[in-house]
């Protein structure tokens, strides 16, 4: 396999995304649902994009797990916040959670009108192995 | 091909969605725009989420039976409805269309502001063969 | 690699989009994350969607450029609009960018809540090669 995470010249550079990723041969593509705030129990974790976007991203990371991988096996999410809620606490959730040294992933951010009822954030994710 | 739906211990479970599906080998990846309550003459079918969710779900079967595939075959898609309508009414036209012994998708949704004029669902997919 | 640009018998045929588009053995695919009205130094390039959505595609084309690709390699993409502002407008800058001699992707259309600060419309890609 083979994973190239691409900024090219003329785009901006954001050191929270890369602007595409490209693959060749993946062994597996991973299509991970909408991940929210909750818990093994079913249950909403907190009311605040931060609790909501670490639970998230810990679901996500537990989906990888399963199969051998982790978040930075993520070549592009989609987050959704819920309008009115600060899209900054998600991305300070997702610096809490990511290891630096990784490339991050290409992103697609979406504020929305709503989520499932008690959502404020929801990410999906394509993820290669 | 091999297609594996999985749903991680410590990860809720609901019958509606599968938490992420893995792909190897696929013969064929199928992405699917989004689908719309809308007709083969080009018109909106209802001013009900029920109404259009299950055209759109007509849509996505007409075009994967197309290319010898059917609903089962969805791995992704996105379920955008519109604010002020309910959720539930799409829902129940996905338990009329969807064959409850398949394994579901992963799924992805949003309550958005708005769609393209008259529609009140819209649902993307990807698809494997 | 083989690219079919399907749009089956039984739905509305639209122009501007493929139904859906069928991928066998791609060489590599490119995950392209939302492209905004963003030129190369981060700065937001207009405040009409007709504006932003140029230079978004324009944006599009350097990502895929900088693979030996172009925009006809784009198989499905998001175009994700903020409530109030005219679809219309995005409409007539993906006519002046798209050759219209390449079949078109499939399209997914969201009117949302919001985007990033100054962003009116975000599109983001999936390309194979």
């Amino acid at each position: 396999m083979s994973v190239r995470h691409i900024n090219p010249e003329g785009l901006h550079r954001n050191p929270g995304f890369s602007q595409a990723v490209v693959v060749e041969r993946p062994a597996k593509t991973i299509y991970i649902g909408g991940q929210n705030g909750v818990g093994p129990d079913g249950k909403v974790v907190g009311d605040t994009v931060a609790e909501q976007a670490g639970q998230a991203l810990r679901n996500l990371a537990t989906v990888l797990e399963s199969e051998g991988a982790g978040l930075a096996n993520i070549v592009h999410w989609t987050i959704a916040v819920v309008d009115g809620h600060a899209l900054d606490d998600g991305f300070a959730a997702f610096q809490k959670a990511w290891d630096p040294a990784d490339p991050p992933p290409a992103i697609t951010v979406h504020v929305v009108a709503g989520l499932g009822p008690g959502f404020l954030v929801e990410i999906d994710a394509v993820a290669v192995v």
